[in-house]
């Protein structure tokens, strides 16, 4: 069987690219880069364990894009454009066919966005996977969650609760049909960051998260970092349609894994915010406005009454 | 029961210290951080899986103590300084007693070591954890493992195999007299990261790095990442007396998590490394030389005969 080093070497060591500020990569006691005089370095972490953040069916080519994607989409919601990361994972037996797999996926995200993989430690155990990522943003310009103010706009990208809806399929609690079923399993699977968005957004916005927990939750996250609520209308929402309303509604109110970003802006900034969708094509939806009462979250269905937004996924809390 | 997020909050989040770079600590979907300009950043990642890389009767203090300190030994073995690190860490359940030691032991090491807490990511899972570390060094004098030379001196900091003598203790394997017993499972559980030895070493030596899979293996790295092969003495290693002769060697050749410095410098050095250790309190031997053949390790006995090193350390090959 190889060795712990032969398998690091092999899968997770390729060479930094070209124009790359990394000096130094993967195979020493620490790698070495060079950040860009001026810039912060944005820094983000984020771990997957097999049945809990993915379905246990989840393809291994999947996962490698995943555990990178969700970290890459941090590093977005903070404006932040990614450069390096490091990967820990522990793994049940030392398969070939699956690192094979695993590092396909990671390395072709990796590619796409010009991230150096510059650190890994490799080890056996049940399967988890941990990810940190690197990246710069000028620092006067990076997107908190806590800036957003009583006035402001609150956008959403692309659409909510696919990644729930999929999960629902695969758990048979819902038939999706072609081909909204296997889109809906793509962004489940191979969730796409919004690191251009988020770039773009340098300026403009005034606060930013991503989706991960579901819409109401990681909405409130910003509602409690910057001391403000939020009027939000349901039927604005870019929400997935199942065909079954009450599940279109958890899905888009309180589905996991989309990785889309909320962001908060100046009503002053519509106009450039809305040059910003096609040019990168993503759909942006102004779905409410930021209020003063603290921390109040008040989503009005079609009707004008008042819905209670079911409660976002927490891994503690969600315990069985 | 506690959320993920007030269990994130109330042990990991602390305020950044005074006259930290840290710009933005936990609690965002990113830290922002300000690198010194000039500095290389150096960048490492080790992950701990309970009863693989500790005893399952390791104290929660001593974990958090150690989770951070093979990180920090890292950096010590690139002569780095360390600045901030992350936490994602897996739990079979939130429970408040050990977050309490392990948040602990881990920010009084953080705290020792001027070290910010910036990112965390806390989970349900079977007991994972993964740190990363943040350093600064520069560059030109960052100490690889690739820049040992034919007629450099071979050096190592503290004692060896204490920590695997403490680990056969716990096993059954040897009984350990006191207070030697005492000092080698502190050794284990609450290994000391060299930092201050490796900044030291900047411009002194030419290859450092850290015992954390055994002194021949970890030799091994610098021999072959520099072309070049090693005559040792074993007389003149700083390794554990149990009183049992065989077991010595295999601990002092072979026992891992000593978190020792391996280093090689000119023998122009010599004085200067002679003064550092009265310096800083650390016992540093010469144990050897490095020789033109690459990657051939000989080991001599007191007797002038080879010694057959034992191997080190390997999770995936070590496998039952």
């Amino acid at each position: 069987m190889a060795s712990e080093f032969d398998l690091i070497r092999r899968f997770f060591e390729r060479p930094a690219r070209d124009g790359s500020r990394t000096l130094l990569g993967v195979g020493d006691d620490a790698a070495l880069v060079r950040v860009e005089p001026g810039m912060a370095l944005a820094v983000a972490t984020d771990m997957l364990l097999a049945g809990r953040h993915f379905p246990d069916a989840t393809p291994p080519r999947a996962l490698g894009h995943k555990a990178l994607a969700v970290n890459l989409s941090d590093l977005a919601a903070m404006g932040a454009t990614p450069r390096w990361a490091t990967l820990s994972i522990a793994l049940p037996e030392a398969d070939e066919a699956w690192l094979t797999e695993f590092s396909a996926g990671l390395f072709a995200l990796a590619q796409r966005f010009d991230v150096d993989l510059v650190g890994g430690d490799t080890t056996r155990g049940p399967l988890a996977i941990s990810v940190t990522v690197l990246g710069e943003v000028p620092a006067e310009h990076a997107l908190t969650r806590g800036g957003a103010r009583p006035g402001d706009d609150i956008w959403v990208s692309g659409e909510l609760g696919q990644a729930a809806a999929a999960l629902a399929a695969l758990q048979g609690r819902v038939q999706l049909a072609l081909p909204g079923a296997a889109q809906a399993r793509a962004r489940l699977d191979m969730p796409e960051p919004r690191v251009a968005l988020g770039e773009r957004l340098r300026g403009l916005a005034s606060a930013a998260i991503d989706v991960s927990d579901g819409f109401a939750a990681d909405l409130g996250h910003v509602l409690e970092r910057s001391g403000v609520g939020a009027l939000v209308h349901y039927a604005q929402l870019p929400g997935v349609r199942t065909g079954d309303a009450a599940l279109d509604l958890r899905c888009a109110l309180a589905g996991g894994d989309d990785y889309e970003l909320i962001f908060t802006a100046a009503q002053s900034a519509r106009a450039a915010i809305a040059l910003l969708g096609p040019a990168l094509d993503i759909a942006l939806s102004r779905v409410g406005a930021i209020q003063a009462t603290p921390r109040r979250l008040v989503v009005l269905g079609a009707d004008g009454a008042p819905i209670t937004p079911p409660t976002g996924y927490d891994h503690f809390a969600a315990s069985a």
